[in-house]
């Protein structure tokens, strides 16, 4: 007899998105970037394999001091603000380690990223959801709100709404224990959080390195927080995370500054053409600060445009989620590609 | 107030080994291999950094299908007896995660690897260590172990001794719990536990990428174990906690076993040569099972062997523990790293 915990016996698990078998599929259901890495990326790993690929028999960096220093000057921190993650969710994981316990309450707003949940059960803790409003404030958020943790993800997923500063600057001092923002998309978006760390001791920012950088195969991510923040997460963390290869990415990626505002620029217009486009055949589209953006036809039967696009091998996102039922999440590719999706729902009518 | 919980407050944290700073030192104190790792290693990698590196924008294979099969294949099991991992830490660390919540014991031998110990501390359980005895068995073993997981490093790290696979064939029923045998280092032994696995229903084995393999740098690890649980640490683990280069090196690195054997020979061919001259030199050397020795001078006084080492630019591992302290753990290097180190010892005297 093996005895898992309950807890994890339990827990149904996090199902990452579809990805189709086979060529020809037009993939917009994961916000990968459409454009390949900075080159600077790939000469940095290519670098790193020199002498028959000799460096890789030695571990790396345990402490990922350089990217850490790249990072924290990019933001304006001490090094000591700064923690390298093999992904953004690495850092969710430990963050709950970190702060709750078993039957401890963490928060998050339903609809938004939603591995949290699975997160918390692996950790036996509790969850509360919050809604949103219709002007994209949580409802009923509470004077002070007691959990150990507030998780938001800001473009919130998949609606693709912002939360201002001001109104994080609100909530904050209002969340006894930490404020997560998680800001995996906010490259895309014309505002973010990363300045008010300074400023608040329980703010916690994320990043990923997946969706602006273009590097979702890599498993990078950081966050800024406190140095008795990071200190934790230093413990809780495998000593050795990243490994070289992901490593000399981060830092080749976060140097290259000039290539990231290129190719954000270009998802960005393709965003907004786009959403204008499909504004123009019915659709409501709220302006998006992410890769995505969530569409919903004016008969608010989605499946409907999910599986006519997916006759034609175009994969987008639909949730059976009543919340999200209405609409499909499509994450913004080339030009060409969006031109292909928008004259196939055309066709779908 | 951060509210930390109380469990990482209180924890000192892992401090993995010392990596000197600069030129010309012969590092043999992390047991890395002193061979690259598979030339098709490098070739695979070479391979998905194809395009200017197109693919690493898009998100890795979240099951990874390709290796679990490979590795099933090899060891002689199911494929869903197979689980991959960012180094073997990440499995130690998910295992208490799905077995021993806060408060449930976890056991292990003393000494032997001490990461065990910091993880149980992260998951807030307890801890229970266990001595050997001079003949290298779990001194004062209940008939029935209690605890939740018992971790027994096979080799032992740092003695390099081996527990037979009757002698774990003895334990793994006397465990109420499961059975983990780390055997990151079992390459080089003789023998090794994999396929008790089916017979044991509490038998977990775990392997590491970073010893044998010659890939410490990329993290890399396994574990088999029933399909129930490997369904639960698929449940526990990050999603896509190996990136898409890991994943086309460890697919690689387990297809090429003769360069493997070659290597492996080689180490071992330099470890048996190197322990019989340091017998020689009046040093008590046991036999190890893994691609380090233990060495225990005539004095007992390692620390001066440490030390007179160190001043040559040859690092080796002290432990201040008393249970280590009259011993210098060394790893086995190329010949020529090992004869200087023969050469730098004698002149210690």
């Amino acid at each position: 007899m093996l005895n898992l915990r309950k807890n994890i016996k339990d827990m149904a698990g996090y199902v990452p998105g579809f990805q189709p078998e086979g060529e020809g599929w037009t993939k917009l259901n994961s916000n990968e970037n459409p454009y390949p890495p900075s080159p600077k990326v790939v000469e940095a790993i290519i670098a790193e394999l020199v002498d028959g690929g000799g460096n890789l028999r030695k571990y790396p960096d345990a402490g990922s001091k350089k990217s850490r220093k790249i990072a924290a000057d990019l933001y304006g921190y001490d090094p000591s603000w700064v923690i390298m993650a093999n992904g953004s969710d690495e850092l969710l994981n430990n963050l709950i380690r970190a702060f709750a316990g078993e039957e401890d309450e963490i928060g998050y707003v339903n609809p938004s990223y939603s591995y949290y949940g699975p997160l918390a059960e692996i950790q036996g803790a509790k969850i509360r959801t919050f809604g949103l409003t219709e002007d994209h404030r949580i409802a009923d958020f509470p004077e002070i709100y007691e959990g150990k943790i507030f998780f938001l993800t800001s473009p919130n997923a998949p609606l693709g709404c912002c939360f201002s500063n001001a109104y994080i600057e609100e909530l904050a001092p209002r969340c006894k224990g930490i404020l997560v923002v998680d800001e995996a998309y906010v490259d895309f978006a014309a505002e973010n959080a990363m300045e008010l760390v300074h400023k608040y001791e329980n703010l916690v920012v994320t990043r990923t390195f997946s969706k602006s950088y273009s590097l979702a195969g890599m498993r990078i991510g950081l966050a800024v927080a406190r140095p008795e923040i990071v200190a934790a997460l230093d413990k809780i963390r495998d000593h050795y995370h990243l490994d070289r290869l992901a490593l000399v990415a981060a830092e080749a990626a976060l140097l290259d500054q000039d290539y990231l505002r290129m190719t954000l620029k270009k998802v960005c217009d393709t965003r907004e053409w786009f959403s204008a486009e499909l504004r123009k055949l019915g659709f409501q589209v709220d302006p998006s600060g992410a890769n995505y953006i969530f569409a919903i036809p004016e008969d608010r039967n989605a499946k409907r445009i999910y599986e006519g696009l997916y006759a034609e091998k175009i994969l987008v996102r639909y949730f059976s989620d009543p919340l999200l039922q209405h609409g499909v999440r499509i994450s913004i590719g080339t030009h060409e590609e969006m031109a292909l999706t928008l004259k196939a729902i055309s066709a779908i009518g």
